[in-house]
């Protein structure tokens, strides 16, 4: 079966977050007179990440987008950092870094190459909105916004998949899952997805220590979306 | 309150659906020895399209995507003007032909300049993969693909507008519908949307009847895209 549509997931495959999230930190907290290590601080608000979202994958919460979850999660770490009346503009402005993520380096015209011959959508656990700002922000040529929100379930919930698939018309097998995590593509290819991986051993920083490697077979493996656009003819 | 987002209506709006579609018509059913008058043929498709979501809004059938409905219709037209043994694949084809419809001409010019200072967003009952054919075919520039299918709901219900405005993180004093119809902007009006009228007085072919001008006070009127870039300062 041919694919038609590549699927991507973003936070640390299309977007460096931990290193844009750790220059905002010490933009935004360091021109308060904060002053700590912003990239722990990164990391440890990342860390808070999936354990938001499995209280709603649970139904232990009914839904609620990632930008919620991301600003309870800062709340957490100010208070764990001992960082206290930052006040709610620079709260909310801390929070919506996330909107302002530097793409890696290839991915723009990586993408930019996959586009002619493939419909490009985000499936990213990222709500619509944060992932519109994050494609101006940093230029990147998606054909939909789709992933969690507009389906309802987090990754790697099958309706994540499943329902992303349908809303472009597609069987799962003609759908190519590009991601940086084993996890991810695991899932995906239950559902029935292709799926590619790619290389991106500094998400985590110099010392990354998971998804350093593919640990199954997959249909693609790439050094990064220039690599990826060879490999699939674009 | 700024304007941030424009949600955009699309069949009208933005693509001549009629000259296509009859375009398709004379293509793939004159290409099988059919005659008749396509364009006649192209307005009895199109006005099954209010009747049968009108099914949906009422409750009386479930959630059905644009691309079935539109498929249901085609047949009831086919049978309407007496041609038969099309064949299935045929029959997707053209249905499919609401997938390659024609920009007006000032349409992807308008967009991109618009595009430099609002997110551009769908609001149209057409279903999510049709969109992105559109786009592909068009080339029209969205910054999301969104609509009544992600919400599960056809304009005019008020969940249309107020959901697709939550999915851009938006109040709906933020974002600026623009149409060619006078139906589909007082229902965006209703729930907050400012409003932006732009003139399609050939939508329906030379002998237009309705919309051919605003009928209430809208926050902008313009002639085409480039006029409504030229009215937004862009």
């Amino acid at each position: 079966m041919q694919v038609k549509a590549l699927h991507f997931d973003v936070f640390g495959t299309v977007v460096d977050w931990r290193e844009s999230i750790a220059r905002e930190l010490a933009e935004i907290l360091g021109g308060l007179g904060g002053d700590c290590d912003w990239h722990a601080f990164a990391d440890s608000w990342r860390s808070k990440y999936q354990p938001a979202m499995e209280e709603i994958r649970s139904g232990r919460r009914g839904w609620i987008k990632l930008d919620v979850l991301h600003r309870e999660n800062l709340i957490a770490v100010l208070e764990e950092f001992g960082i206290s009346d930052v006040g709610d503009p620079n709260i909310d402005h801390l929070n919506f870094a996330w909107h302002r993520l530097d793409p890696w380096p290839d991915a723009v015209a990586g993408l930019t190459r996959l586009k002619h011959e493939f419909t490009l959508a985000t499936l990213s656990n990222g709500n619509v909105s944060l992932m519109v700002n994050l494609a101006k922000y940093g230029g990147l040529p998606w054909d939909a916004i789709l992933g969690a929100e507009v389906v309802q379930a987090y990754k790697p919930e099958p309706e994540a998949y499943q329902r992303n698939a349908e809303l472009l018309g597609l069987e799962s097998g003609q759908c190519l899952m590009v991601a940086a995590h084993n996890g991810d593509l695991g899932a995906a290819a239950v559902e029935g997805f292709k799926t590619a991986f790619v290389y991106r051993r500094t998400e985590h920083g110099p010392d990354q220590q998971t998804d350093l490697a593919p640990d199954r077979d997959y249909d693609v493996v790439a050094e990064d979306f220039l690599d990826l656009a060879d490999k699939l003819g674009c």
